[in-house]
Parts: C-alpha cells; structure tokens; sequence
C-alpha cells in the first residue's frame, strides 16, 4: 500500500548530511501539481493579452479556456476560432502541446524512477511495464515520448494538409491541419468552430484519421512505447495486451450500442447513409473515453445515449496518457476484482499473472475518490442552476475525466459553476491519488490491532 | 474470499455415505431466492384474487404489489387504500411482515450457522458480530428477533390507537395503526394514502414515531440484537459501534443539508414553522435510507434535494436489515480503505481493530455488482421512457434499493419497465451478492500464478 505514488528519486534519494540544506524536497504530486497550476497561470495572462483575442474576453473566459487547453479536456466558454487572434490560437496549441505531452513525459520519468529506489521485486514490474530499468535510459525514453508525439503529429499534419489544401489553400490548410492535428494527438478536444467537427462529419478521411490520432494518445505512453519497442503480440506486457484488447471491445461495443441508440435521430444520424451512420457511431464511441470531439451534435443525442456516454466518460482511457476517467487499467481491476470475489478465488488474475492486492487496493482508492468528486460537482452545479440533471451530469463527467463533450450549458452556468468546473478538469487531470494525495497527508502506522469483523452488503 | 456468505450447516454438514441421498444440498442464496420467489407467487395470487380488490387490478399490478411488499419496498402502481379491500390489505400486511421479519430470521440463522462450520478464528468473529457461537442458541436467537419486533410492533400499535382513536374510532384507529406498525418497522413504506403520510405531516407523534420504528429496523438485527444483550456502549461490537455513530452522523448531516435544501421551497417546508421544518427535515433525511415513507411530495422538492437523496438511498441501511443499498458496513470500509490508502497504511482499521483483506474486497464486490445493477436500470428505463433523467434515475436507486420512495413515475412507466422495477426490488432485496452468485459459478482455482503490474488510476 506504499508507493502508491512513484517517487521521484531525484529528490528522495538520501544524501550526506552535509548536502542535505540543497536537496528540494517535492514529492511528484506537489511538482504536478504546481507545474500545472504554473503553466494554467501563464496560459491565462498570455490569452487575456489584447491581441490574443478579436475581442476583449473576461479573466474567468481566459482562466477556462487556459484550463482547458493545459488539462486537454476542451470544455468551452467561448468560440475559439472566432474569438483568438493567431496569436491566441497558437499559445493555445502550445498550452495543449505542453499539458498533454509535458504530462506524459513527467509521467515517464516519475514511473522510470522507480527502478533505482526499492526491490528487486518492484524493479522487474517497472522492467515489465515500462522497458526500462537503468536511471540512464530515463532521458533516452523521455525523448522517445517526444519524437513519438512529434512524428504522429507531423504525418497527421501533412495528410490534413495535403486533403485541405485544394478547399482551403495551403497556409489555412497547414494552419488548421496543424492545429488540429496537436489538438487530436492529445485528445484536446478544441476546434475552430463552434459546431466542433460537425461540419466534417461527411469527410470520413479527417473524422477517421482524428479519432485514430487520439485512440493513440489515449491508450497511455508505456502502451505505445512497448508495442514500438516489441512489435509482436506475444511479447507485449500484460497490461499493453489488456489495454489494447479492453480498448477494442468497448470501441466495438459502444459504436454497435450508439449506432443503435441514435438510429433514428433524425438530428444526428437517421438521414445518413449506412457508412456514415457507423464512420459516426465510431467517433462517438471513441470520442466520450478522452478526446471530446464531436461529429454530431452532443446536445441532440438521444438522452439514451447521453447516459451511456457517462460511463465511457467515467472509464476514461489509458493511465499516463492524455485521456481522464478513472482509468482503463483501474477498470479492469474493478471488474477483475469482482469477478475474482464472486468465484470465490484466493487472487486477482489476468492474463495468467497475479494482480498484487495492493493495487486493487489502489483501484478501489482512486474510484472512491473519484466518484466522491463527481457527485460533490454534480450536487453543487445542481444546486447553482436551474438545468437538467442530465446536462450537468454530463458536464460534470466531462470536466472531471477531462473529455470536452458538453450538451451546451458551459457558458450558460454560473460564475462559482465555471470556476468549480476548472476545479474539476484540473483534479481529474491530476487524477484523483494526486487530490487525495493532498487531502490525506500520507502517515505510517506501526501498530498491529486484533481482527475484527464488520459486515458489508 | 471464501465464505462470502455464510453457508447454512444444516445442508452442508457432511454425512455419511449411505445417508446422503436424503441430504437435500441447496446453498443459503438459493434457498433464500426461492423462498422470496415463492412468497411473492403467492402473494400476487392472493391479491389477484376478486375480493381482495375493490375494483379489478391486472397481474401486473398484483405481480408489482406483491413484489413491493414482501420486498418491503413500498413503490406502488395503484392506490393501496383505495384498491385492496379488507382481506388485500391483511394479505399485504402478512407479506411485508414475512418478507421483512422472515429475512431478519433467515440472516440470523445463515449467520449464526457460521459458528459450527469454520475456524477458530471465525468463529471469534462470529462471536463478536452474533454474540452466539453454539448451534443450540440458533432457535433461541431466531426466536428472539420475532419477539423484539413484534414487541416493537405491538408498543407502536397501542401508541398509535391511543392517539388515532378521538379521530378515527376504535376500530379503524386500531386497524390503521397495525398497517403502519407493520409497514413501519420493516421498512416497507406502504400507506394507505395516494399522498403517503404528507397528510400527517403536523402530526409530529405519528411521523416520529414511524420515523423512529423504520430507524430501528433498518440498523439490523444483530445491532439490535448487541444492544439488547449488552446495554453498554464500552461492551458493544465495533460493528454496533461504527453503525449506530454512522447512523446519527448521517442522519443528522442529511436534515441538516435537506432542510437548507428545502427552506425556500414554498411545495414543502418554506411555509411552516420552524419545528415542522425541523420533523420534515429529519424525515426526509432518513427515510431514503430503507423506509420510503414519504411526509412531504418527494416530486415537489427541489432536484438537488433529489440527487442528494440519491446518495441516501445508495448507501442504505444496516446488513440484516430490513433495508437496502450497498449497506451502511459496506460504505463504512470503502471509505476506510480509501483513506488507508492514501495514508499508505497497511491495514484498514476501525476503532483500534484491524478489517480483514477480505471484507475490503466484498465491500467491492458488493459495490461494483450493485453500481452495475443501477447503471443497468436507469439505462434501460431511460430507453424504454420518455422520461427526465432525474426522475429514472430516483426511481431505479428507489427500487435497487428498496426503498419505495418515488418523483411518481411508477405508474407511468412502461409494462417492461415495471418488470424491470420487480426485478430491481427483489435483486434489491436479496443483495448484490446473491444476484452475483447466480451470476458467477463459485469456483476454486489452486494455480498460483507469478505477480504482474496493472496501470492505475
Ligand atoms: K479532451
Ligand atoms: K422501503
């Protein structure tokens, strides 16, 4: 149940007395977090800049919208395209580009840094995920992150290009391509168009290459870096090969249920013909998990759906990656768990290898913590607004996993609610062990207590 | 992980060969499903019967009803004063005392039944928990539970009388009085009035004492049970201890919250003086936990109060209870192993006893299987229902949780819809658990396999 958190050993490791007065003490959620709150606070003052915008915005619009793009969730307060000038536009892409990838490579080195600080045990599951033992090859696997990034983004940036260029000329065409490109590949979520991807919903080629782009970015960096360091199935790790199978089943499922649900909408897909019904159904089941596009309008959808959006919104994608929820991995070991209860067995198992109980402890924590989150947003934007419950689930769900789908009320609620939507998409980005991080100062206890029996369900 | 429900001796013991045959092998879960299946076949007989009605009701109705009851939920789709007659309404109460006070019994000889099956250690628990541990006290606590309620009961009858009888004459004051009793401290919700008890909103004795009646029932009976044997807070259980500080903190967290919730709601509390905010508040704050008995509209409070309402009813009431929900034990270790976590300790702990691995995975089970349950419902309501959100929403809590309360959709709803409802209930009633026994064949497993590494939250 320790080490729930890896620490940074940068910072941890012990040194000689007499150096001591020059180690800073941070622990990973503190640097996290204030790296985060820093990279907010510059985004805000850059984009409350006369000629970031067309027009004059307000601290909180600037305030969300710098949230937004740094937690890559894509909630909006205002029309990005016609409310940024370039200048605008472009410190938004770099605020995406800086929270999404900044975020995984800190995420790299955080995991990485566990091999020089405990046991031998622990050492060869950081091997297994993570491909890496050796402080040495911390820089080399952090700059692989970046290159990874940068290459998908390229070729999507020149793919865009080369299909807009003839509708659009060359320089909106490679401007738009690049900004949407950023935007995909860390599940950002922010367009140029209030409609978001809605004008697109015809051009499969854009539609299909966006949502390929950030089911990339959401499955979790360690996942990418281990199918491109192996590239065979059977020597993929355990949770590489859960993460991808998991990934494909609820795709597959949930465009099959939304294809159903939105059948006969007539304002979203009932008057398509059949492969844009499914080129659709698949960009909104793939969409609720992290990025936040939309090819249809969210607001629209049947309320069906809406709900079964929430619980795509409530898993999330793939941990160290750009996507929110509790996690895809937090979710097979809920279900695992479950499972594992209900036949009675010993241990938790997946893929013939034992899940160690503390991370089912783990699991449990972070699924606490976040549903305590959702419902405390949920409550309070109730309580705030006059709207539906079922819009302010959602908004709640979406800001919290950092997602950016929104049925239409994010400019519409509140002042207070707008600030504790802010809240919200910086704690879900953070994730929910990083809040609990703060609210329960980590202390351990030596004593041993007698058993006792408390009785549940 | 064994045991997650106590199997009952008598069937298991093993005997010798040549007796076997006779041995009739049903585990607890099963018996308990049938035994409620078959209560509720013969009920919805009885009360399909010409004159158990004023006015013919359909089987659906009668299936509904009769689930309602000995579920001891309380959702109805007719009228009950002014639909069943004299003997419907005798019928109704013989259902709900056998399906409240039969599963108290039930619990307590599955629970008791422990104490001749298993290890020493167990046994100690089953000692703390039961306060009994040879299989000769089993008749003599079952008896007990039918003696401390129908004690209860009778009390609750004669106070009642007392006060009815200047208004309502003898007999119907009697009459009405044993209906409440009986709907009262098993948890059922049942009443005579389209309008629940909102006529008695100023009859502070009458509501109280419901309130009081419904209170005791839903702590469990081996609380009961604990405090009736040992009268001293030092010598209760950890068990008892945690349930009744749990009990008064929630309860009077939720009148307090409901009551600032509420206070400018002119269609509930805003009009009335401050003592009557004050019965209504705590009524309101501990009826969703079990009861369902409603002194205001439920459908005319605010929609915060409903979500907030919705955490109550989720939670629930003690285990081997008349209640429902995850139970009050349940929500106690989730949140303990949470805060364990995050405080990097080893062990969950309670008042200086340590909970045993065990139990935090049940209490996860039991979680996950029941937050499975309600996704489920509200789903497959909202498909099946042009219906707002909030309203699906409460009445799937309301019926997973049998509690009975209702925004008055319950008649409103689809034929499959109200299928769906009896399903909830009586999955409700038996506890996610049994549900998941059925779902998942019990089965040991001896490999070990090695350790692997899951990404988490
Ligand atoms: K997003
Ligand atoms: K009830």
């Amino acid at each position: 149940m320790k080490q729930w958190l890896p620490k940074l050993n940068f910072f941890y490791r012990k040194r000689p007395r007499s150096n001591r007065r020059q180690t800073v003490k941070f622990s990973p959620p503190v640097i996290l977090s204030a790296g985060f709150a820093a990279l907010i606070a510059v985004g805000t003052l850059l984009l409350k800049l006369p000629f970031a915008t067309e027009q004059p915005i307000t601290w909180l619009e600037s305030l969300f919208t710098a949230t937004s793009a740094v937690t890559v969730t894509g909630l909006v307060v205002v029309d990005t395209g016609a409310t940024f000038s370039g200048f605008g536009l472009t410190v938004i892409t770099l605020l995406i580009q800086a929270g999404g990838l900044g975020f995984m490579t800190f995420a790299v080195l955080a995991a990485i840094s566990l091999g020089g600080q405990i046991g031998l045990k622990q050492q060869m599951l950081a091997k297994e995920v993570m491909q890496q033992t050796s402080l040495a090859s911390i820089k080399q696997t952090a700059l692989a992150v970046v290159v990874l990034a940068l290459v998908a983004e390229a070729i999507a940036v020149i793919a865009m290009t080369i299909y807009w260029v003839a509708d659009k000329g060359f320089t909106d065409a490679l401007l738009e391509s690049t900004f949407y490109a950023v935007s995909a590949f860390n599940s950002a979520g922010f367009v140029l168009s209030p409609n978001g991807l809605v004008d697109y919903q015809e051009q499969r080629f854009i539609t299909l290459l966006v949502s390929v782009l950030f089911v990339i970015g959401g499955l979790g960096f360690s996942v990418i870096y281990n199918i491109y360091e192996q590239r065979r199935w059977y020597k993929f790790s355990v949770y590489t090969k859960a993460i991808l199978l998991a990934t494909l089943f609820i795709n597959l499922a949930a465009m099959g249920i939304l294809w159903l649900l939105e059948l006969n909408n007539s304002a979203t897909i009932a008057g398509m013909p059949w492969y844009d019904q499914a080129v659709n159904s698949w960009f909104h089941a793939v969409t609720p998990r992290s990025a936040g596009f939309n090819t249809l309008d969210t607001g629209a959808m049947t309320e069906s759906s809406a709900v079964f959006t929430l619980l795509l919104m409530f898993i999330g994608g793939g941990s160290m990656s750009t996507a929110g929820g509790i996690k895809l991995g937090t979710f097979i070991i809920l279900l695992m768990a479950t499972y594992t209860f209900l036949r009675r067995r010993e241990a938790v198992t997946l893929f013939d290898r034992t899940v160690p109980q503390d991370l089912v402890m783990k699991a449990l924590a972070v699924t606490i913590v976040y549903l305590g989150l959702i419902f405390c947003g949920i409550f309070a934007l109730m309580i705030l607004n006059q709207l539906p419950f079922i819009d302010i689930a959602f908004e709640v769900l979406s800001a919290s996993a950092t997602v950016g789908l929104s049925r239409g009320i994010t400019a519409e609620v509140t002042s207070a609610s707008q600030l504790i939507l802010v809240f919200l998409m910086f704690a879900g980005r953070l994730g929910p062990l990083t809040l609990g991080y703060f609210v329960a100062t980590p202390k351990k206890r030596y004593v041993r207590y007698p058993i006792t029996d408390i009785q549940v369900g």
